[in-house]
């Protein structure tokens, strides 16, 4: 990719850094690196900032900013909560508590959702133009086999359904922007970090590793796709 | 349905109050109708009680009565809700928000999903029994065409996951216990009040009619059918 307008929201974490790290290499993009704790401004052609997902209005205003001398050309989301303060993965149904839902669909969905109504008017409308949020493979229903981890799945199969719900929205008047959900595999990553010791060597990518495959993905997408869910492989995922 | 004990959540809305009728009319099933808000005490071998789905110790409390004689056979949860409180579907992404967000996924997911915590270990553990919410087509994501409804579309897409999710542990256990969501029809109740006028007046059922075949399809059900999707003609719905 090359030439191109970048948003990277979430651009603190393991994904979302390895994302602005990439597209840093070539100088003739430029990056709008957003998070909501502090970053070191450390690549030339990146643009740090700040966004909280549960603050619509900085949301607003990386919006404008991101795109004041170019529309976008790629918005990635980058955000997203398995564990951490309190919150673990729920094991049986006993689990289950209305705290950690709560807080789950906040940044899980309705964050991502937001970014989409203030970033999505701000890509390309003449050329191709590409808005993808990373999803997990956890969040497709009709791929659930083993259960547990309540409140992620739901947020998941939530997200999936409005990117599924942006894309029919987008189609009538974008005609050149595709919104898809991606799975990046499990990466080491601090998100994945307590459940590592259950996977396999072989399946357990490095950041920069999968992150380059999506952007594989991303490149060889048509307007055909937009709406659907594809793996950092390039298969589709069903919801 | 006979000699059954039964919960109906949600008792005093169109459908719920039509299911504790229509479970009434046999003098050998007992029923327990909870709403948030008071019912009319008026039909014999039904026991009126309060829950909030918001308040999980309403819950955990609604459980315990409704299954001190006797274990449950059948829990209908038929609470939701699409608009009211200055609350509208959103036409486009220029019309969400995060209260509207919270305040659906509060009701329509994180609400069953509680109710699902302390009603399924009251059912049935040796013969069969069934787990069934109302959810709605507009939550399959497979099946959306049309768009728009945001956030209901995404809180009926995590209530469909939670189903799968709560299928896959409860089979490790209770064998005898199917969970389901149901699809109603569009029913001439509130809750579709607004948008009826785009309805063909012979795709618009009565709560009685609608109730009626979910009921039908309830009896058909093996446990092969667990954690699926039916529409009130039985057919299946893909997530």
């Amino acid at each position: 990719m090359s030439d191109q307008n970048i948003a990277v929201i979430g651009a603190s974490g393991g994904l979302g850094s390895a994302f602005v790290k990439l597209f840093s290499e070539d100088p003739s993009n430029t990056v709008h690196a957003f998070s909501r704790s502090g970053m070191k401004k450390e690549l030339a052609n990146v643009y740090y900032d700040h966004v909280d997902l549960v603050d619509e209005e900085s949301i607003k205003v990386a919006a404008i900013q991101s795109s004041q001398d170019a529309p976008l050309d790629l918005v990635i989301v980058a955000t997203g909560v398995l564990h951490g303060n309190n919150l673990m993965p729920e094991k049986c149904l006993r689990d289950l508590n209305c705290t950690n839902f709560e807080q789950i669909f906040l940044t899980n969905t309705i964050g991502p959702a937001l970014v989409a109504k203030y970033f999505l008017p701000k890509l390309q409308h003449t050329k191709r133009a590409v808005f993808a949020v990373l999803s997990a493979r956890v969040g497709s229903i009709a791929d659930n086999r083993l259960g547990g981890w309540y409140a992620y799945r739901a947020s998941k199969a939530a997200l999936n359904m409005l990117l599924k719900t942006i894309s029919i929205e987008i189609a009538r008047r974008q005609k050149g922007v595709i919104v898809v959900g991606l799975h990046p595999g499990t990466v080491a990553t601090g998100l994945s970090k307590p459940f590592q010791k259950r996977v396999p060597t072989d399946k357990l990518f490095s950041a920069d590793y999968s992150v380059r495959q999506m952007c594989l993905v991303l490149e060889g997408l048509s307007s055909m796709d937009s709406g659907k869910f594809f793996a950092w492989d390039g298969s589709e995922i069903p919801y």
